[in-house]
């Protein structure tokens, strides 16, 4: 029996690869003969270098770059297995956690440390890029990872403006010919699974600003400076970065990968599904493992374990799912492709107890196991 | 596909019945054809008259009768669906229950009612009875149902003595010949799980009393009573008593019912399981369900859903066992006959939630659903 597992994080519990190892042990309990793969998952946003890393047998790379505040910061990026991917959490160089809460401010963050972390990629040879952009303190529109990769933006005297969302009014002119000469030439794949304009009461600085401490004067200034920066570019480049769906994604980041440095901004799911190569690994299967912390109906939304769910069930592979939780409305899940679904609490514990990863590392075994005892009964019969 | 559903109670939350047709609503939304009978099961204890009534299309019948403080008290039982058949639980007579829990006491509480309510079901034809012991107020040894039935029990002076474990001290005669003739007929099956002797440390009194009111003096007396009339059934009938395995059981209604009566006690699970037929409904099943609120390392002693799973077990039939909650050591059960075990918490809930009926009904539909999805995926491959 061929099972492959693929479960999502369960988040501020076990990361995707803790919970895939527990189910698995859970099964050869029950099945000990059992073929089983696992399969870090992510959706793109936290721990997507961690699950691509391990589902490919890359490596983690640590480097020095510049934080949101312009303070030195360790950032971990990955290079996955092929030696030429390499994949990067923008959060990693300009995240709100690498910021005190009361520190944060968008007027000032910059994403130029995601232009360091990128070139320090290609310096070691990555030719394509996958990229994160969940979680920025910033609202640059990637202004500053340009900056750090040879794009200069001037200012009425001519100057290189200073970093941070409040330097984006002053820019009127932009020069990308100086962009670094491997970033041209490299494959760059954003996860993004919002839909965003730049500016307006949709964008960058109206719907993300306030949780990154942006007061609704400031959040004014930055959407008007965003606005400045699209007409800049428009005119100088020739380029409409307003309108592309998800240009406000961490802080305009989606507008300057889509837009200057041509990157696709794609689903996360689907993107790390196609680099994990898992429609392959799931044709192959003869069960398919899926799950996350909290299964409901927003799981059909465009999360990992639906990713998965669907593509089993587009192969005719039986799929199932086991949650630390599920609401009442999940067996709509059933509809979308799962076979059924498990919840893997055990007795009445607080939310406390139940996240405990030893706690929810043993309940995943055990309903592994319980469900395979009665997997591997029936396909005897 | 033939389903057998019998499931203890979900005590607090569900009866036996309702557990058993809110899986069986689950298993019919994943299997519209399945063949599923549902059996309410019972362990002799609480709930065995409704289990028993219910599994055989019997009737419930209500008779007044003395109660604990010889108050009159509203006593139900059960005729089975045989007509010949009754089943009574003592408690209903002489059950802690009744007795407010200031007013417990057991030198003046009597098992009197029982005997009523005997008398009352073989006027209705019972010509087998089987009796549930659990929950009684009284430390009597029967004496009171013995004396409604018949039997004469007299002091020094030759008067009856009166009701209450406070008397047994004083017989010194007992006399059974006027034992009402239909008794002696009756065929009588006790359901009686504990092995506790009538008297001394392991007796009625020491171990029982103190739950019924007894302070250690009240203790002392009750033992010490109990002793004379073991003394003086063994002189005047020729019968030991103290030494029958259960006959401390209810205040020593267990060595009345097995030593005056000549009732067999046994196994609560065994004589239900007997009384509906249940092995052979296994035998003819393709799935065994059963289950109860709270399985743990307990449950594999001698309860209701441990032996449904034995049967299942002798005959090669896989047994689901749905829980309300499952301790860490339950997969101990899987060694038991259990071929898997699912809890049916869906969500981190508190203990109050979590046994509200409805949220019970619910999660025990939802659990049995996706559980037969599983299945009846399974065995179409």
């Amino acid at each position: 029996m061929n099972i492959l597992i693929a479960i999502d994080s369960f988040k501020g519990s076990l990361t995707s690869a803790e919970a895939g190892e527990a189910a698995a042990a859970g099964i050869r309990r029950a099945i000990p003969d059992a073929q089983i793969e696992v399969v870090p998952l992510a959706d793109g946003g936290e721990g997507t270098v961690e699950a691509l890393v391990q589902a490919t047998g890359g490596e983690l790379i640590s480097a020095q770059v510049t934080g949101p505040l312009g303070e030195t910061v360790d950032a971990a990026y990955g290079i996955l297995g092929d030696g030429k991917t390499a994949v990067i959490e923008i959060a990693e160089a300009c995240g709100l956690p690498l910021i005190p809460e009361a520190e944060r401010n968008p007027l000032k963050s910059t994403s130029y440390g995601v232009g360091e972390l990128i070139l320090d990629a290609v310096s070691r040879g990555a030719r394509s890029l996958i990229v994160g952009l969940g979680g920025s303190a910033t609202n640059d529109a990637g202004v500053g990872m340009l900056q750090a990769l040879g794009c200069r933006f001037l200012d009425e005297a001519g100057e290189e403006v200073p970093q941070g969302g409040a330097a984006l009014g002053a820019i009127r002119s932009a020069d990308v010919s100086a962009l670094h000469p491997d970033i041209k030439n490299l494959d760059i794949q954003v996860a993004c699974d919002v839909n965003n304009p730049l500016h307006g009461k949709q964008g960058a600085a109206y719907i993300y600003g306030p949780q990154k401490g942006a007061t609704p004067e400031v959040v004014e200034v930055l959407d008007s400076g965003l606005r400045n920066f699209a007409e800049v570019v428009k005119a100088e480049l020739g380029k409409d970065i307003q309108e592309i769906p998800g240009a406000g994604a961490a802080g305009g980041l989606g507008a300057a990968f889509a837009g200057i440095l041509n990157a696709d901004l794609r689903s996360g799911i689907e993107l790390i599904l196609d680099t994990t190569g898992l429609e392959e690994k799931v044709k192959n299967a003869d069960f398919v493992i899926t799950g996350e912390g909290r299964m409901d109906a927003q799981s059909s939304m465009g999360k990992a374990a639906m990713g998965v769910a669907g593509l089993a069930e587009k192969h005719g592979v039986p799929v199932i799912a086991l949650a630390g939780s599920v609401t009442e409305e999940a067996t709509v899940l059933n509809d979308k492709g799962v076979t059924a679904l498990f919840p893997i609490l055990q007795e009445v514990v607080s939310l406390e107890e139940a996240m405990d990863p030893e706690t929810a590392r043993l309940n995943l075994r055990t309903t592994a196991e319980q469900v395979f005892r009665l997997v591997g009964y029936s396909s005897k019969r």
